[in-house]
């Protein structure tokens, strides 16, 4: 079974931060890699770089099917372009967002998110949203740390410290991390403040697995069939069927 | 890792077919068994047999704790006891109902459920909308056969027939089956009409693998705390910190 | 016309309590009593103790059947058993959260609710949304003192402080007493705040009172038809039709 | 106890069949009469109507509170003027809508709404999602004769029909008739198609004695606090302070 | 193409503070004018207001069908009468809550409503949950300055105070101005808080106008047919066919 | 003012369709262009056309900052990007779903949207959803027809057919066109079935001019906040501040 790991973003760090925190949870059985977007914006901190990173995982992808990948990750936490990817890939595809909220909902009455900056905070609402999850959530907050600079002394501690403010002020049960770059963060927050931490890179790697365990893929026909092929022009003519 | 899938009816036939449904997808790590309840019901298909479930399942975890289980399954589509066991277990449980609907959500646009009796409809439905996922639910279907009959010959085709007339129906593009007595027929169906089918025990014991993995139990405060000691009485006495 | 109110926990004190609280409102032509769970939790404070009560619910209501009873309330906030009991009884039977949340949307724009200890607000939640009651509920308060020490004498003046602050944090029109055990404080309570504070027990008295009075019961048909008679096994071989 | 029904119509031959349904309910302490408006339309079958209707409604309570009237049913399934006569009347004031969808949520898993005219579907709706109905309506159906031509020889047949149509399209368990004009059929079609039947008027008449008995009144602050006096003019100028 | 803007309150200078905000606005080709309801309350601050001023703003719309208006815009933030309104213009009509919470959800993740009166927030919530706006809207603030004195020289500094205090409490992104009386006070506010700030009567001319220029009115069969003609009684004979 | 439509497809006949659509309703002072995306698909019928269409929309937006436009339209009724474009525009942008469905829900109780392949539907759904229209719309509904294939003859005929059996099927009042390539068929279509129907382009034209003559554009901070500058690799470097 080979699971793909796709960092939307183009930092190779984050990528090898990522790969680690899917590595250590994969099973025995699966051959995991992490791959870093070929196109695209450093990091995502907005809708216009959440955009603008799809073509980089479509293409990523595109690749993995030439490979004979069985199923992918998409380690941002906006799950972006993840309806596209679907279409594309014969095998299961999970947003880390889709994952970490999905896992949290298990684990107790409701959940705070914890994200980077707060003009993110729009999109992982309407996340919750799309994934029915509205129940669960309790409050989205932000530290106000962007993405490159999680890896700072600092960041540590300050995302540590929001982590357990948002407990307190929501009575959450559990903490969703809102950014893939937080991943490495994961165990230390969760003994810091003794609740669930939950890493969405994770969370959705043994998700993957799971689908390919129980042979699930999504149907032929409907919403996720392969799309028609087309021409495509420009700058994207490498993804239409001409190129 | 220790894994226990808890049959809540009283038929031992049934237990083993669950068990053999859930060891099929068990990681190697993973030492799973199957147990059935002690008290209550034959089978389970109204909320009188339901709630009549529970103790059997709370006496069934209660064992498990004390022999070091590290989490469970509640293999019955109305994830009956559900709340009640999390407060009891130091480690995930998981319902059926649960992890499929979750499951399900993944794989496309929409999906449709397959019961056994009409009457079990309004149970499936709240949880439908307990678990958040009434966007992705496009009908709930009776099959009209007891839980007891699922091994009939005529049984087999009755349900495959009733979940490809549910996708067309529904426009969906996946099935949940909606009876722990219908694990064996998934695969079957899933040739015969040509969509994913989701059996929630397997998706259940996965999910259950994954979140001990992940190290995620509930936390410690909150909803789910274990329950104070107190006082039980009469054929209950049992249960309480009396006995 | 007999009604019977089933106190859920086997208290005997407090089903006194009840009784009195559900006789003060009942019409001439209503024959009432109150009746204590024969097995279960002496209090009500968790998922557990409440899925525990419902075998005594359900006990108390096949007794009542027997007798000719009418109709019944289900005398604990978190409405345990409450569609098990409906499937088996002829009558109407009404839980006292369902009749106190109805009956505040009647008086305001909307409620607070102040229950026991925090760890029961994920229940009354979860009924707010069962009843479809979410727009006319504000907020769920805990006032931390547990169900068997609300007759202590500093109890009545923490519960009414803690109605007076919710009212003032949600700018709402009316209390909602989250607990059968406080039925007694209500008109105390009201006095000091000045908003109407809705006891579930003397509102589910009425609500069945006058479901009799329209001559409504359940379909026979239906979710709530009479279960299936079927084998019962162990502890509760009693609930079976082979007992 | 002093209840008055208020026929926003100014039909007196409705007021009179109205008044006969209450009566049949209400308990032996209850004075109850029935009045009908003095100004608006014969009958209410559009929103213009409806809106219409509401000074009469409002003009029958201000003298009902001269008069010392301790509770108000007012008998239109449009609920027309609700929130204002709240504001108006000490005691409480209830919709025969509200009543009998709150009424028919406790007797089943879903119920149907038979109205008269297709163009009223949509206000049936609305106050369906006004009250958080939605999960237990299962659909709204008209049966396309006017409100005056329900004591047709013919209409009763036609309603009855409509009303087992509905129950067998919809899977329902119940059904809400959604016209006062209808209140004197309730028990004919209870007989014919075997579901609960819930007549609006009816279950206001027992909702209001009820709050009365429980002593629950709005609260004197919030939404529906008495109205400021202030000048009106025209047509209107009696119902202003300057009158 | 001529618009006509209802003032529903009797205060004239009202209507022409209304008639100037829309009048700026207004297209070339567009033929605008303001009238003030001929009877009704001299402002708006309760249900109870409210309904009164439906029969004014219905004469209203009678009188303009008559002289060829092309289209309205009900100038009060309760939305007062729209549907009626509906049945009887055979152009598009408008309220300006309608217009507003629309065109808030164009220009930002979330808004906020600042409010005259307290008892009015019950009002504008509804109007939200009505129009489909609730994951816009981000809260509902009352500044308590009656409707006729928002033109003091203290009350734009605190309905602007209040506006502030509002998007700092919120986190929102636009304010939404809850009473056509500060319809003058938008561009102010606007400079001071430096976010949009949206005025319904100048939002609901616009939209009424596109209305009309894209030749949309309301189907002729359906919910918002002409009411039938019906005789009316008393005072509001004259709204009969009788008339 | 100058409002510029962007063709997220690359197909100029259909950029040129959508321009006179947008014209026949631009107000008198407004100068109004249509622009075919410079890099993507053909046409866009999946949500891997969608994704990819993305990039050129904001090379779009992109240039026409740089000339000075004032608003947006982007014309494809999935909404591609319309959140990326915001943070980039410093004046409105919206969509020709959004619009659609805003204007339709002004006109009757209730839309039907008849889209091209039922693969769509998905995406029509879920911008229902997020622009809290699903109390409004009554149906989606599929035509079969190819976008590019929408100029044939026959397709005329075919999707007046789908509008009209979608009226009668869901009770509607009115109908949205799913597709920018059948604004031209609009007045056709309402003239054969008789209610309004609803092109999105020259909704969404008049939502553009609306807001701009209001004066109203995103606040400065928040969720559409401009991007952050930063580095884009490989094919997107353009798109970012290292360009």
């Amino acid at each position: 079974m080979r699971i793909r790991v796709v960092n939307p973003n183009t930092t190779r760090a984050m990528t090898d931060a990522i790969e680690q925190c899917a590595q250590a949870v994969a099973g025995r059985g699966t051959l995991l890699d992490a791959v870093t977007a070929e196109m695209g914006p450093a990091s995502i901190e907005s809708h216009y770089d959440e955009a603008l990173s799809v073509p980089g995982i479509l293409a990523a992808i595109r690749r993995g099917e030439q490979e004979g990948i069985d199923g992918y990750v998409i380690a941002c936490f906006g799950d972006p372009g993840l309806d596209s990817a679907r279409e594309l890939a014969r095998g299961p595809v999970i947003g880390i967002a889709e994952a970490a909220l999905h896992t949290a909902s298990h684990l107790g009455g409701g959940f705070s998110i914890v994200t980077t900056l707060s003009r993110t905070i729009g999109r992982a609402d309407e996340l919750v949203y799309r994934y029915g999850m509205q129940r669960f959530c309790r409050g989205i907050h932000a530290c106000e740390i962007p993405v490159l600079a999680l890896e700072d002394p600092d960041a540590r501690k300050i995302v540590t410290e929001a982590c357990g403010d948002a407990v307190d002020a929501d009575g959450s049960d559990a903490i969703v991390l809102g950014c893939a770059g937080m991943a490495d963060l994961c165990s230390h927050i969760r003994d810091e403040i003794g609740v669930p931490v939950i890493d969405g890179v994770a969370a959705a790697t043994l998700t993957v697995q799971s689908l390919i365990t129980l042979g699930l893929r999504k149907s032929g026909r409907g919403e996720f069939a392969a799309p028609s092929p087309k021409q495509y022009s420009g700058l994207l003519r490498s993804f239409g069927s001409n190129s």
